[in-house]
Formats: C-alpha cells, sequence, structure tokens
C-alpha cells in the first residue's frame, strides 16, 4: 500500500494532512472541526486543559464535526524548581519589566500544567478520539495498552532516528518526525536537539528507515510542494501547524494576522527563554536577550512564570515585541483563507507538482 | 521549460546533480572527473590553492574529462586579526594541547589562504570553465561580467531569500540555496545564519518564489528521495557534498570512510571552532568544549592557526577526535562505490520515487 493511503486506512481519514494542534489564546475547536471536516485531521492541543475542560473541548469538537480528529498531550517531566536560579533570572528578566512598568512575579516555583496523568487518560479511553498524540516523550507501555484496547490510534513525535526508534519499541503507532525548520515546541526527549536540530528532508528519510510504523513529516511545510516533498522522502502524510494559523477559523489577533502576513524566512529561533524547553519562535528583545546571555533556565513550564508577565503586557498593548509568536520557518508561505479552502489548495498543489515531475533520469 | 531541463541547458549536463566543491587532505580531482563523466558536475574547491595550483588541477582536470565541471571560490573578508582575543582562545585551547603534548601556535595572526582575487579571475577567463561558483559573498559586477564575457556560468551561495535576492541583483546566474542539514561552511554573508538557520525544505520554496534564476537545492541531500524531494520545491537541480565523500575517488583516510560508514543523524553541529566562521561538522571533544563556552573568535580563516596543532595531531595518530570532519545532516544516508555508479544510483532511485508519487489527491 503507498504511504498516503497506510494513514488513510488507519485514521479513516481522506487527506492525510493532520492540523498539527497549538496551544492559542482561545481554543482551537473551530479550526480543528474544520480542517477535519474538510478531509484532513484536526486536533487540539490539550496539555494545558484542566480535565474538565478537556471533556468540554471534546464534546463541543464532536458537535462540531462528526469526522475523526487527534488529541495532543506533553509528557514533559515534572519540573524541579531550583531556588538558586531564581535571582539570577529575575535579574535577567528585571529590565524588561522595568522598562514597560510590570511587577515581577511573587512566585514562580509552581506551575498548573500537568503532565499527562491518569485523570486524562481515563477520559480518553471513555471519549475514544480517533488519534491521541504526545509531545516530549514517550508514552508507557500502560497507557499505550490502555489507548489501543478501545480503538485509539496513538503516535508521537521524534526529533531523531534515536527517538523513533525508541517510540516504535514502546508502542506507538505512528512516529510524527518533526524537523529543525517546526514552530513551536521541539518535541525532544532523549537526544540533545538544541545542539544538532536534523532538518526536515534529512530527518524523515532517516526515520522512514529506521522504523516499520508509518512516518508523519513535520516542519517547515508550508504548501503543496513541501507536501510532494515529504512524500518523496518517504512520509505517510504531513503535520502542518504554521500553516493553519492564518486561516480564518484560528483564533488569533488581527496582530497575530498581520505578523504572519509578513512573516519572512529569518524572523524565528529557537529559545528557551519562553518557556524553559526549545521552541521555535519570532525573535523578540527578550528571546534575543536570553539567547545571548545564555542562563541557566528553570525547568519547562515554570519559564512561564518568569516571561508571563511580558507575554500578558504585548496581548494589552497591541505589542509584537512582546508576544510569544510560536511559527516555523515556512510562515512566508502562509495563506489566509477558511480551512476548507486551505486544505483544497493544498491537496490540488500536491497534485499539481507530482504531475509536473519527471524529466529528473537521462532517459527524458 | 521544466526546472530540470533549464540547468541542463545552462551548463550542459545530462544529469542535474553538481558535486559540490570540497577541500580535503588531497586534491578532488579523480572525483571531479567521474562525476562529470558520469554525467553530471564535478566541482574543485579551488579557495585554498595558490594561483599556480588552481592552474595545475584545472589542467589535471582538464586530462581527465571533456565534460563541463565547476570551480569554486571563497569570497571572505580579510580577516581583521585581534590581539586582544589571542590570549583567551590560546587559554581556551591550552587544555587541549597540553593533553596531547601540542606546542601552541606560535603566530595566529596571519593567514596563507587568500580569498578571490584579479590573479585567480584572470586564470578563470583564460581557462574558461563551465561553471565559477562563490562562497561567502556576492561577487562584484566586475568580476560577474569577465566571467559572462567569456561565456562563464557564475552561482553563489545563498542561506536566506534575502541573500539569494541579493545575488540575482549582482548578476549572478544561478542561486545555490544551501539549507541548514548541510556539510561544511555556511555560505552566509547578509544574514545571522546561525542563529536562525533555515531548514532546505522551507528555504528552497522560498528562494524559488523570490527569484527569477534558477535554484540549486544543498543541504541534506543523501539519496534519490531527496532529489526528487527538491525537484518538488521547485529546485533545478541538486548539491550533493557529503554523498560523494564516500565515493572510491574521494581522497579520504580508511578511517574517515569508516567515521562516515557509521554516521548517524545526530553526529554534527554547526560550530565556529574550526575555522572561525559557522561550519557544520562531526562533533568532537574540542568543538563541544568552545560550544559550551562560546568565545569570541578571530576571523575566518585565522582560527585555523589555533585549531591546526589539533587537526594535525588526529590525522598523524589517526583519532577522529581530533579531525575537523565535515558532513551533513543525512551522511548515515551515505553508499561506498564509485561517483559512476552512484550518479547511476541516485538518478534512477529519484526516477522510482517519481514514479511511485502520486495518491495524495482525495479523487485517488
Amino acid at each position: 500500500m503507498p504511504p498516503a493511503d497506510i494513514l488513510r486506512t488507519l485514521l479513516s481519514i481522506e487527506i492525510p494532512i493532520i492540523q498539527a494542534p497549538m496551544i492559542l489564546q482561545a481554543p482551537l475547536v473551530p479550526l480543528a472541526a474544520a480542517v477535519s471536516n474538510a478531509g484532513g485531521m484536526g486536533s487540539l492541543g490539550c496539555a494545558e486543559m484542566p480535565v474538565e475542560e478537556l471533556q468540554q473541548r471534546i464534546s463541543e469538537l464532536r458537535s462540531a464535526t462528526p469526522k475523526p480528529f487527534n488529541l495532543n498531550f506533553f509528557l514533559h517531566q515534572e519540573p524541579r524548581y531550583d531556588p538558586d536560579l531564581d535571582l539570577e533570572i529575575r535579574n535577567l528578566i528585571q529590565p524588561f519589566y522595568n522598562k514597560n512598568g510590570l511587577d515581577a512575579p511573587r512566585d514562580a516555583s509552581s506551575t498548573d500544567l500537568e503532565t499527562f496523568n491518569d485523570d486524562k487518560l481515563a477520559i480518553l479511553v471513555e471519549e475514544r478520539p480517533s488519534m491521541v498524540s504526545f509531545h516530549f516523550g514517550c508514552p508507557r507501555r500502560p497507557v499505550l495498552d490502555a489507548l489501543h484496547a478501545v480503538g485509539i490510534v496513538t503516535a508521537a513525535t521524534a526529533t531523531t532516528v534515536r527517538e523513533a526508534i525508541a517510540l516504535q519499541e514502546a508502542g506507538v503507532m505512528i512516529v510524527v518526525a518533526q524537523g529543525w525548520e517546526a514552530g513551536g515546541h521541539r518535541g525532544s526527549f532523549a537526544s540533545n536537539f538544541e545542539d544538532t536540530g536534523i532538518g526536515t528532508l534529512a530527518l524523515v528519510p532517516q526515520i522512514v528507515d529506521a522504523v516499520d510504523v508509518p512516518v508523519i513529516a513535520a516542519g517547515g511545510i508550508g504548501d503543496g510542494r513541501a507536501i510532494a516533498a515529504s512524500r518523496a522522502l518517504g512520509a505517510s502524510g504531513v503535520w502542518m501547524g504554521t500553516a493553519f494559523l492564518s486561516c480564518l477559523e484560528a483564533p488569533i489577533t488581527a496582530l497575530h494576522r498581520k505578523a504572519l502576513s509578513s512573516a519572512g524566512d529569518e524572523d524565528t529561533h529557537l529559545s528557551r527563554a519562553f518557556s524553559g524547553r526549545p521552541c521555535r519562535a519570532r525573535q523578540t528583545p527578550y528571546s534575543q536577550h536570553m539567547a545571548r546571555t545564555r542562563p541557566r533556565l528553570q525547568d519547562f513550564p515554570l519559564m512561564y512564570n518568569y516571561s508571563g508577565p511580558l507575554k500578558s503586557f504585548g496581548i494589552d498593548t497591541d505589542n509584537l515585541d512582546f508576544q510569544f509568536l510560536l511559527y516555523g520557518q515556512a510562515a512566508a508561505l502562509n495563506r489566509e483563507m477558511t480551512a476548507a479552502q486551505l486544505i483544497e489548495k493544498l491537496t490540488s498543489e500536491t497534485a499539481t507538482v507530482i504531475a509536473q515531475m519527471g524529466a529528473w533520469d537521462r532517459a527524458v
């Protein structure tokens, strides 16, 4: 079976385009529903949702689409707060607080963002979404067994061959190969991804060679050209986040839309300064400052405590320099349209590109 | 005309695969000749050749192939030696010298590596190679005019859209879009490439959209899958270095061959520690140490003065930890065979991949 058909069969979707889970200011239900309704697969980033909200969003999404969808969760370690670092980090950020008249956080030692747990698992087993995906780690065997037992397809992010093999060995059904170009948090869990950062074009074929499960390509996929390229590299489907950020259903501000519509290839960098984990985002004076000074930081997600006041200030004052705009290296290719129009466009572009290929061997 | 045919017509080659110029311990004439004879385009990295050697190598290459070939030159700025940095850098490296009983360099202030100049230009105008390519900069108009006047096709490396536009505006005929995955020196000249580092999959289509000249994809292209992917992204051809390093004609040591045959996706990182410019190479204890401490460094190529004793030690003692192995993120896909066999393999793989594509749109 050709790779693209494997995914269609496994996920019961018409088009092997998965809208990557993202966490924005407002719920992504309308976007995810629109993508699923258009024949792709919509996703919700559920990592920050308390259990009650998770149940509510699933219910909203079910009302908005009868089609398959994906729910994504973080598998990060519980953070260890380092009190010795606290003053160092505050000193580094204080000038940014001062300049904008912001109060420094009182206490940065705790977080509401729980890692994946049994309560969330229980809801998934009950609700049975078509697919559950994980980021930042390898799910434990009992978790996978519980999900698979009720027919849920599982996926998880790998940023290296080593991680892909670990996921397959753990029993994960689909590997999402996340290349260096990808916006948002690196899914790395076993490799020093910050140093090596393998690009999508190099990563996908190496992971395809290393595992037997279907591989979905992620990172820098902006239009039909990159979808066709992902197919050539051996991917069974694509995972696109940034491209869907400009969809009319995406709950982003007018300022975000404007920023995306003028995005360039050099906008972003990889920074731990926002959350404590490496994350590709638009460069800001704050993230550049932290990149230059390269301080030791608190664990994910404790850094949000320090960066939070800057983010809130950016939102309140419509100042892009203080917002956390997570997007990838192909944002300049974004188009503003409905999700259904984008899926249609991507599908026809891909078909056109594939039809125009050939002429590479000497016989032609 | 389809992109692949544009390059064939412009360069008079049968297969739009360009062997990237590289600088190894011994001249690359046999490899370059074999690639050109097989229908691709062989290249010599001429940056470090004195004028007499340049003339000799061209003559050797002409004797070895009647086919088109490419000569590559560096357009780096003359380095400014910073005497204040000297002690800092020596202090950082001294432990590596001490541990291996090496003498520190006496004087690190000068270099034999000249940037491109009128003497070299005069030889090119006389010898008329099919193609001349530049790295680290944008050639001046009179240089391009002189080369174009005698029918030489010119190319230069861009690592961002901005650089590609600058090259086109200067009159360069072909842009080599070098992605983050590429082994060896980043060609960046206008952008802070170290921070942004755009992956090949994201970079190529954005450059294709931005310029009218043909674009050659470079970086992480290991086999026919990535060649087909490059074609999908809109590239007119591919520029492959690492893949040719394992060819039987490549003048590398048995130890290098062994290292390449067991290369992995996480082997390399980007480091200035070898030459003073960002360069993708196998990680070594020295380059990791320099990455961690992130010192200010002397300009390219003055850093070779400091790193040179370590490199020589590595070669003399067959110790990989001290050699400078420049390769890209797809080295794990390398195959050991003759250049002609590799060109044949790449061509047939690409054709097979393209033939198997399709099945992406809902109609199938």
